[in-house]
């Protein structure tokens, strides 16, 4: 088969892999009907992570169950599976208090952006649908793989509660679903920080009542005006640099919460203002897994509609052509199809 | 009168002050039947955080309201109150999220190493007992006033929850009340981190199941020993530095919270690192007031006996020796009476 493999500096390119095999009997092997591109994997793609050359891209996929090891006991070749950029064993203590990302058998996924994909853990960490989803619904499938699931973690880990003054900072798609997420929590006050018109716009789509487009101490400021000088009981930080994590704790209230996702690059705290801030502080790796049941449902009864965030649809072969347009904020999202 | 003030480093002495008068019409004046010296006290007197020469020591209080000024609408003289180190107005957004020490209006109290004192913002600072305690509770009361409502701060902070494993990092007033806190909230196990034989008893008293004398990553090991590898649902970090910051978050199990109230000393955070351990931070000046009516409560009703911590009574007229001996660790807090 062929698929995405990276070999520096934004240079990604579709070859020939080796057709993924059962190597450990809890490993399932399964077919990819739509894969894409991750706002993460534009770290590697800028040089900002090194990865090794020829490793193979891609870490969200949900498709068909193709063949399982001999030790899978829950799934069988046909079903219509959704899994995480972790494998998890779903049976750890950390996985039974719901952090399956931080699971002691816990191993990345990769090679994603490719017509299929061995997954490991298969147990642990697919979760089948009941039925095999329509069509219509695959791009919302795909998105709760990851960005999905990241948006909601950052809402959840920043305490979302109905009535909530909300404040996402970071505008890919994983801060337009936090948008989303935040909404569902029951929000009443969403404000996006922007300066991307579409994004805006897919923003206010998903709940967002206020835009905010000024950054740093600015965007600080303009937030708290907008909250009568108290700051936002929950932000959302969804990027991962000093300046958005910054921005994001000067925002919040007293006793208010910041649920950072963004993975941190090169951000540190100081203690002492963390202290005297007051501010709640929880972030990680979204435990995909521990919410996919859930939103698997709010997917099918139509109430959410995530795969919204992918606004360019490529055949696969032009993955390249994919990054270029995200890193390039040309697109959102990029949808690739096998 | 005469009260405790500092002069630099290891220099407190005890002076004439001017008497304590309304200066706002919000103030009150109370007589302080005892008083004492806090943990933080300590930074000053070792020259960690500069102090101008002359200021005034002592920020825990309780005693007899003698003076109001006119603008005092729910006390009056004769009734026994409580406060804390910070004065709020108990009306602000940040004061009714329960996050007083971030009041708008909030003041530090000081002077309280006296025989009285001058509390800005009576009505929403102060809060009365029904009656007037007996003189065995007024140990227990004053602890009411910092030390108890930090332990109990950093417990909830830490999110501890009925069957919960607790570790509490530092073995100071502060971290012995956090323990006693811990059991109140359901904690099933305690683990106290101690190698002083006189404060481990006294942890054990309050409730500690298991001690660690073992400090950073060796007392991080036998943690992740005693919990089967995963780590404490809640960590309590009642010291300040980092080494203890670090030992905190090390022990805590992803998706585990640390609650700190020792006041940082030169603690920065790795974002990077605190991302992958899933750990939730949060810290600050406990919100005492929020936490009074309860602990009054508690303590009126015999079920907590904070005042245990004080394992020194001077006359106020020796204060310095009360600094000392709480300097060399000869004692874990020292009580005074004026």
């Amino acid at each position: 088969m062929q698929g995405a493999v990276i070999y520096g500096d934004r240079d990604i390119r579709f070859e020939d892999r080796p057709e993924p095999t059962i190597v450990e009997p809890t490993d399932a092997i399964i077919n990819l009907p739509v894969t894409c591109i991750c706002g993460s994997d534009l770290w590697p793609y800028r040089g900002v992570s090194a990865f090794p050359a020829g490793t193979p891209m891609g870490h969200e996929y949900c498709g068909f169950v193709e063949e399982v090891g001999r030790g899978v006991r829950s799934l069988r070749p046909g079903q219509f599976v959704i899994g995480s950029f972790f494998a998890s064993d779903d049976t750890c203590p950390h996985c039974r208090h719901g952090f399956q990302t931080s699971c002691a058998q816990k191993t990345a996924v990769t090679g994603a952006q490719a017509p299929r994909l061995r997954v490991p853990l298969a147990d642990g960490t697919l979760v089948a649908t009941r039925e095999t989803p329509d069509p219509d619904h695959m791009p919302s499938m795909l998105a709760l793989s990851d960005v999905m699931g990241t948006g909601w973690f950052a809402a959840d880990a920043a305490n979302v509660k109905p009535g909530a003054t909300v404040v996402v900072v970071g505008d890919g798609a994983v801060g337009l679903l936090g948008v989303l997420s935040a909404k569902q929590m029951g929000a009443e006050r969403i404000i996006a920080m922007s300066r991307h018109e579409a994004r805006q716009k897919l923003a206010r789509e998903f709940g967002a009542t206020d835009i905010v487009t000024e950054r740093g101490d600015e965007g600080v400021d303009r937030i708290k005006q907008l909250t009568r000088g108290v700051g936002a009981d929950s932000v959302l930080e969804c990027v991962g640099t000093q300046e958005a994590m910054t921005q994001a704790i000067k925002s919040t209230r007293p006793g208010g919460s910041v649920g950072y996702v963004g993975v941190p690059h090169g951000v540190t705290l100081d203690g002492a203002d963390l202290f005297f801030r007051h501010v709640r502080l929880l972030g990680g790796p979204a435990p995909v897994r521990r919410y996919l049941p859930q939103l698997i449902d709010l997917v099918l009864a139509g109430t959410i509609n995530p795969g919204k965030v992918f606004d360019l649809v490529l055949p696969l072969d032009q993955v390249a052509e994919g990054y270029r347009a995200m890193d390039e904020r040309r697109a959102i999202k990029t949808l690739l199809r096998p």
